[in-house]
């Protein structure tokens, strides 16, 4: 076999009207009426789209099971079925007041990929496999990218069943609940954690690069390390009329002059960092008292685990100091190292999108995806999409279909590449 | 009359003992378990506040009239009855967690000035009057310097007798039952606006001033002018993780550096001006999302108009440039003229303690006080008293009787010496 003339006729079978009929369909489960979808995770609306996605695949020939943590595995069965499956696929719950795009175009681009796979009439030595990865948003239960987790060994899968959704439903019933109504459709349980031969995602980019560089898609080279800081300032209340300057313990002032300082930290000439404060609570608050107490939050990325533990450092050398007479205090939420998918990966896509005579440029998703996770079960890469305005989780969010057949394409051409071999 | 000679008699005639006792029992009135009191405009407890008061004045042979503002006035009658009086006097109401010397000092310090004269035998030419000024505080009814902002005529009767409390009592209904509560003990309603001679306010500091000079006590220049500014940011939300910084609109990082320029436009040697942030609200106020909107307020003081006027055109300009891609817009919420103290009030009062030998610095008052209304009605001065550690509005506050005592004397020999003349 040939394989990359056997990748190329597969990417050349993916059809923008089917994708787009598929995007139009999925789009009417929970569909909200300014455009928007609010399709939470294991809700109606979603075990409703996971049967009629269940059907188009079987419709293929794939069969469908979920593990015990909700995914859902849609499978064309390859020729040897010794081999551990080259998977692909995101996820299909939404925020609620989400968009057409975000996870849905990574499943049903896999599902294009799928139809294309029989269209061109290849048969994989691989099985192929599409997932729905359970609850990737976090909104109905928190936090997200739960279903990849555990199936990754991140979380335990006992505390996972008992995490609640705001009704009190608790998540092991979510899953019990979308097995029972799918019922007959699924063949059996899938084995949490069972080998997987390599996994691509494709996703929305969620983000302003792609469309900066004129770039329909791109190949993700890793996901961004983030850690979360809060940082309290205490100062002291008191009279804004009455206390001279040299008098003040201004919380605000030391706050402000702290952000500014912890800021210039952050630029780096390539602009990777990612520093953000998005909370900024003062207290007592009133217009005519200084500020007793200040806290607030950074959110820094980077790519590189060496650089986001240096800036990290610095951050709190800068907070160790005293300001405008204030003392403060750094305290770490949270903390997720980076992931890089591996060279063999990305190289994969470089080449597949050469071949496909693609301008795909390399670049860093800020934003959580489930590849995270599987990145640490098996050889991962990611194909990002060109967001319109890079908005996303809003019912505006956008992909043209063109951008979206684009890397479908390139999806097809990766994927059939690590099923033949 | 040898003026000088009577006015430091009557200081000397001032009494600790007495002004500790009238301080402990005023503060009976509305007592609070942790020591400080809660004596709101107009209540129960001020009310009979007022009774005692008016008895302990009748003993000195005064007489209590009120006004329709609700302003109570004790006066000691003159030798001639066709001279306006020299007033005296503060506000005897306290916010719902007060202490036990704003306002109430000043209206005891009157007390004992009164009963000073007396033990003097110093017979006043002029009429010495006792004000408790109504509602300084403004927290039944808002805004505060209510009573005496009605009688100089800066604020109309009507509208000020249908400014309702939270329990819907308006402010006419709690003036009216006062008046009947207290009956007999009032006689005919003092006029509004009636002509005064002069008015000296006592006050403590509710700053750090004078405990930073070592002084007890000082004398007020005059009454800061302030504006209130609110300044709205407005950026574009996006995603921390996403958003490369050359794309960013964040409004958090606007705001942080336009607040440390601002306030460097204010930072005067002298150390007069006083520049605050009190309050800066971040929205969507998440940590991974990058704010759309700060919404922060500038109190900006300063005793001298045209000063104050400056700085405010200054930071205006500053608003007026472009903060990290965000536009800015400055609306002015309210502004308050600066009142100067006449130079005859002040002389009057520094030569007084000269006399007496006290070190008695010149300050400007940071805070209002009804003083501020009542410099629009007649000549005006203000003796300051330390307070510990500039605090007020509080249980805590506190000030030291031998401060009180040196400002009582002060008080004594300058309003001997406006009603001899």
């Amino acid at each position: 076999v040939d394989v990359i003339a056997s990748s190329l006729r597969v990417a050349e079978q993916v059809s923008g009207e089917r994708l787009d009929a598929a995007l139009r369909h999925l789009a009417g489960f929970g569909a909200r009426s300014d455009g928007g979808v609010a399709r939470l995770a294991l809700g109606a609306e979603h075990v409703a789209a996971r049967r009629w996605l269940i059907g188009e695949a079987s419709a293929l020939g794939a069969d469908a099971r979920m593990d015990a943590a909700g995914n859902l595995f849609l499978t064309l069965p390859g020729s040897d079925p010794t081999l551990a499956p080259v998977v692909t696929g995101s996820h299909v719950d939404s925020q609620p007041t989400g968009g057409r795009y975000d996870g849905a175009l990574g499943v049903l681009s896999g599902l294009e990929v799928l139809r294309a796979v029989r269209e061109a009439g290849v048969q994989p030595r691989r099985a192929l496999t599409l997932v729905d990865w359970s609850n990737e948003e976090g909104v109905r239960f928190a936090p997200g990218t739960m279903g990849s987790a555990v199936y990754c060994g991140v979380r335990g899968l006992d505390e996972t069943r008992a995490v609640r959704d705001p009704d009190g439903i608790d998540y092991g019933s979510a899953v019990d609940a979308c097995r029972d109504a799918l019922g007959d459709l699924l063949g059996a349980p899938y084995p949490l954690g069972a080998p997987l031969h390599a996994f691509i995602e494709l996703h929305i980019e969620q983000g302003p690069v792609l469309e900066a560089a004129g770039a329909a898609i791109g190949v993700v080279n890793g996901i961004q390390g983030v850690r979360w800081f809060e940082i309290g300032v205490h100062g002291r209340s008191s009279h804004a009329g009455t206390t001279p300057r040299a008098a003040r313990r201004d919380a605000v002032e030391a706050a402000c002059a702290l952000a500014v300082a912890l800021r210039a930290e952050t630029i780096d000439e390539a602009d990777v960092t990612r520093f953000t404060i998005g909370r900024f609570l003062v207290s007592p608050g009133a217009v005519n008292t200084i500020a007793e107490e200040v806290r607030f939050t950074v959110d820094l990325r980077h790519p590189d685990a060496g650089t986001l533990a240096a800036i990290g450092a610095r951050l709190e050398r800068l907070c160790a100091r005293t300001w405008a007479g204030c003392t403060v205090r750094l305290t770490e939420l949270s903390a997720s190292a980076p992931a890089v998918f591996p060279a063999a990966m990305t190289a994969l896509l470089d080449q597949a999108a050469g071949e496909l005579g693609m301008h795909a440029p390399r670049l860093v998703s800020g934003a959580f995806h489930d590849a995270l996770h599987v990145a640490r079960h098996c050889d991962t890469g990611m194909v990002f999409v060109r967001s319109n305005e890079g908005l996303s989780h809003h019912p505006a969010e956008f992909t043209a279909l063109d951008d979206a057949v684009a890397g479908t394409r390139l999806l097809a051409a990766g994927l059939t590449r690590l099923c033949l071999r």
